[in-house]
């Protein structure tokens, strides 16, 4: 069985603390936004064409669970893959460590499903057109081999 | 049994939504903070007050749910009330609804799970001191009645 | 002299602070931006709706200057008004207080310019359809007077 | 003269959006104090030490001029370079570009004013303990060399 993940690493900056000195439970989204976007875009899928093409990938559920809490100054890595076979619904797992020492500390799990949407008709795109179709194609057979 | 709900009202700003004209997904997660936190503030549960104290309540678990989008300008809700009987562990369960028409929109449904911690100790807070005990003992007691 | 200001209040929630307990700088934009939209809303211009005619109200100019930290759990409010005058741009002024105690503090002050433009033709609105050109000479009227 | 700039490249993430399919204007300030920060970083500055260490370097004075929005998907590049002697106060000039094309486009430029803080005296640091001191000197050699 494949176990491929795309890896996103970043820094705990001063704006993504909050009083007590670690980061704030709500900026991890952000994170793993950018981590599922920079995945699509190493496989040539880039979003803002996606939207451009009049489609939109929202979030319909999340859900996380935090371990450990990531301090100001820490190096974080988010790692992300595609659980794939789950028809037209995108969804991406995560797991957030703390790199900041050797030894490696899992800090938040997580996922999060997202779904197709044709702005136009403002449902749920089934099929998409051959090219965006080709690329969503690709991203399930990277995570599926 | 009780249904108890604790309201906060809001405005989507142009600061809340993202290129799609809509509530960024990872907003909501502040109006739920700033929900619970006056709620407790309504109970004379001052949180700053509880971190001056030397503990936390950190977000341990968080879960949602998105069934419709709030746009730019809507009038929303943020209903809570607290889980009871889980111990030390507070879970807050969450509604947000569109209020910009007459007839309410359900958008986002979730909840939060929360630990007191005792920050001198770096652990979890199973016996506070008697005034802040009692806050909590309220608290419980406000949602199971 | 006209001295009008329109007042809005806020509360320091957790997602606002960093990791020195206080509000964090970028932080106060967002206030600034609520503060505004909702002094149009009282005058009957709805924001969303000029976006939804075409236009926007890019921020053109920005500048602060932190006198006072605010804390976590701290009252605030922030006052604003228009400096009119300026044509077709929009200048407001702000400043912005710590309330929590009865003696005021002044926290922050600065200003923010805005200019109308229309979006199709990407290029600044120097004249606007009759309905929202008489919202905006009334917001002139009403910080003139 | 010197003209020593440090650069740091973003992407503009779904996040860092509005409803216009632009940066938000204060997702700036974001990006401009991780520039900063990671500049100290790079030289052998790191933030949360000189914090653990009891002091904090507070913006007490922010502009910006926004010239031209970044888009959805845009690759951002802020450029940032202390403008020496001016004593304690550390005073960072910005100018952001949007390079995904070949051609840089100058999108926003403005400045920070920074002043160090004894958190335990709360008031400003003129004197700094003698490692501190050398990191702030080298920082001021880097830049007008």
């Amino acid at each position: 069985m494949a176990d491929r993940w795309f890896d996103y690493g970043f820094r705990v900056q001063p704006h993504h603390t909050d009083y007590g000195g670690v980061v704030w439970h709500g900026t991890y989204i952000q994170w793993m936004e950018t981590a599922r976007v920079e995945c699509l875009r190493d496989m040539k899928f880039a979003f803002e064409d996606f939207v451009a093409a009049g489609y939109d990938l929202p979030v319909v559920d999340l859900q996380l669970r935090y371990h450990q809490p990531l301090m100001l100054g820490a190096a974080g890595l988010v790692r992300t893959q595609l659980d794939v076979g789950r028809g037209v619904k995108l969804k991406w797992l995560y797991e957030i460590y703390d790199t900041t020492q050797e030894k490696q500390q899992l800090c938040v799990t997580g996922h999060v499903v997202l779904v197709p949407i044709d702005m136009a008709k403002r449902r749920i795109a089934r099929h998409l057109p051959a090219d965006l179709q080709t690329m969503f194609d690709s991203l399930q057979q990277y995570f599926s081999t």
